[in-house]
């Protein structure tokens, strides 16, 4: 069944892919998205996130049975007891994560099959601006490195048109390198 | 024993905090941090994050026993199967994360004990952005709002300075209002 193998590329289903994209061409509605995370404090540096709802489509998704929970915390040299990745790796890997669903999509849109994808994240920070220690540094990180290791059945141009193309189209990369406006309230 | 427990306050152990604080102002050099992230692609929109070493206090850390790992996916309405939170779920958990460590820190210095911290989280988006069918929306949150509820033996004024002083030294609160200048390369 060479048709049905084909369908799927990169684990994704391409043909459920275009008739996503075709469907939000028809009815811009529906790709209003509101994603949600709910928080707690356990101790210390040590809290945890848990997420399961959001709103997609047009209406409420119910479709997770479970709930994804992530921890945080500090290693010991930032007053913690190493609970989880600390909160700005967490945010490291949320941009990891991106850029690599964005490339694996991106590739099978365009019919690059991948066979390897790693990514090595680096943020460099002066802690005296979180510490509260110095205002003439920032709080987070002054720059961030992501270097991509791919390899496909495709010409290295190829696969770097299209991790450009991925990087250009990614929701966490347009974020972390461009901000969001953010308000923090008390309930 | 009214002193050792006084010494630790929401979980933090002040007396550590304060000869940290101290250490590095006096020695402005061990601030400088490197945070890594490590990810490798498993299939469609399923990639896993693998964190452990750091650089900081003027050395590689090696305190960390074993990685943590964060699984990233989609829900089957974004193409995925579910097989963790999705990146930009992951980004406002790290959002989270930081405000509350940073909120549990200042409250610790500030001799405000805190019985219950949780936040929830909101972000919007058009998904037409990221998924390439509009140039007309940006691919991330066009907003977070982040709602704290906090219960602590001090006034409610009180808690809502800390939160803000917390909010004004966040790492990554700092990362996602103002952005951070990002690399993307193939290496």
């Amino acid at each position: 069944m060479p048709q049905v193998m084909e369908k799927v590329r990169n684990g994704v289903d391409t043909e459920t892919m275009f008739a996503t994209l075709d469907a939000i061409k028809a009815t811009p509605e529906i790709a209003r998205f509101q994603f949600r995370v709910h928080n707690h404090w356990i101790d210390g540096s040590h809290n945890r996130s848990t997420i399961q709802g959001f709103y997609g489509a047009g209406q409420e998704d119910t479709s997770r049975a479970a709930a994804f929970t992530i921890d945080a915390g500090e290693p010991a040299i930032l007053l913690g007891s190493d609970t989880g990745a600390n909160p700005a790796e967490a945010l490291l890997h949320a941009l990891a994560a991106c850029l690599t669903t964005s490339l694996v999509y991106v590739a099978a849109a365009r019919k690059v099959p991948l066979t390897r994808v790693e990514s090595r994240l680096e943020g460099d920070m002066d802690v005296r601006g979180c510490l509260g220690i110095s205002g003439e540094v920032r709080n987070g990180f002054e720059h961030i490195r992501v270097t991509f290791s791919i390899e496909g059945d495709a010409p290295e141009e190829k696969l770097r048109e299209v991790l450009e193309r991925a990087t250009a189209r990614s929701a966490v990369f347009d974020m972390v390198s461009h901000g969001v406006p953010t308000t923090v309230e008390l309930g």
